[in-house]
């Protein structure tokens, strides 16, 4: 398939998950492509890239690693953008392989559940902060916005290159957590302050933007916690608690 | 002025400026804005209003306070919208008047400034995050975006019609910080862990997503304090980090 078609049909989260593969658009997320460990099956150029900043240098980075690449007129590369203002790169990766089965046994653990979290560039500065804050995988459930979607990877600044963030259901994260003996705590306004030590291994669930937790993730949840807020304001953004908590709750 | 000329008036930043209001658009926020003390010139509506959610409650709320309304049709109103699925219903409401002097002389003190922060986003996020964490104030410097730009607005979901939040210049907020022995925090990424105890009285400079803090605001920190992150991620998102802080920091 050419390029720019394998692009286009990628703008769609079918396309993805029938590709195995994903986009990302921008000087500087591509950089961050280049210096991850992911599998760049080509680079879609259009000629404004020359006149960007880091630009030619990209370009000279791109040829030097072999990758096959295609120029395109502007008009034909807008159709496979995503951003209003392109700056005349888009890449094409393999989605890497991952899996909880890499995280057994482990002395200590944090892992972030995305439960149903459905705006991208929520999603996408979860996956940031995450990977600042040392957490070692998050695990997008069910309901949740894809993680390969374009947004989200640029929201995330490329941290996803790197942390390990995949999808995965909620019976095969349930059984990891019971097999493993990880407690999984619930992040919702109804719950308990985080005065109490947290455990050496902890998964810590975010629920959807509006309605919060899922039932079974609320069940399965030894510990409902809440930071305190005043009363005048109805909640936090979903990535600003995600920070306090995976901060106060470091391993 | 016609309200809907008023409101097209109030896209931009210098109309805004010029006239001391504001616009809000959406169901939510204008919910918000009538139960907080704002004084609200008049309400633009659209025919799909009647058939949003809570649509119907809010146009008889509006009509109960005695507040000046204008119908106007669907391609009219979306003129004057930011949204591209606008819910029917734009506020025009007066810009507060609020200063620094409100906060002489108190025996806590938690302001946060912002020294240049430009995403809309960030900001809404950040006054959001400041009103819930319970903070005091916060002081926008001058190229820190428009506390009253319809994004900011719309992301901090009109946290900022109780929340004081306001701009200054740097000068009468350096005076203020003087004159009432406040100490000023700067973050930045270069800076110190915050083991420190935090003094009563603090005010948290965050700066620019890319270039940081601007000059005076660094020379005038008396300490300059950063969260500890990953090497593989070379910041947190700026509204993520005055999360932290402010909970971190809080009085």
């Amino acid at each position: 398939m050419r390029l720019l078609t394998l692009a286009r049909d990628l703008r769609r989260r079918k396309g993805r998950e029938r590709q195995g593969l994903f986009t990302i658009e921008g000087v500087r997320v591509v950089e961050e492509l280049l210096r991850s460990p992911l599998e760049i099956a080509g680079v879609l150029i259009a000629p404004q890239l020359r006149e960007a900043p880091r630009g030619a240098a990209l370009i000279a980075a791109i040829g030097a690693r072999g990758i096959p690449t295609s120029e395109v007129k502007e008009l034909e590369f807008r159709s496979a953008a995503e951003t209003e203002s392109p700056q005349g790169v888009i890449a094409v990766a393999t989605i890497p392989e991952r899996s909880l089965d890499g995280w057994r046994g482990r002395p200590t653990l944090r892992l972030v559940v995305l439960d149903s979290v459905q705006d991208p560039g929520n999603v996408g500065t979860i996956v940031r902060t995450a990977a600042a804050l040392g957490a070692d995988a998050t695990v997008a459930l069910p309901g949740t916005v894809d993680l390969w979607n374009p947004k989200v990877v640029r929201s995330a600044v490329g941290a996803h290159f790197h942390h390990q963030a995949f999808h995965a259901s909620w019976d095969s994260l349930l059984a990891f957590l019971r097999e493993d003996g990880v407690e999984l705590w619930g992040s919702d306004s109804s719950g308990e302050g985080i005065a109490a030590r947290p455990p050496a291994r902890l998964a810590i669930a975010l629920g959807n933007e509006g309605a919060g937790l899922t039932d079974p993730v609320r069940s399965a949840s030894s510990r409902i916690i809440a930071l305190p807020i005043s009363s005048m304001v109805e909640s936090l953004n979903v990535a600003v608690a995600a920070g306090i908590l995976l901060y106060e709750l470091r391993a």
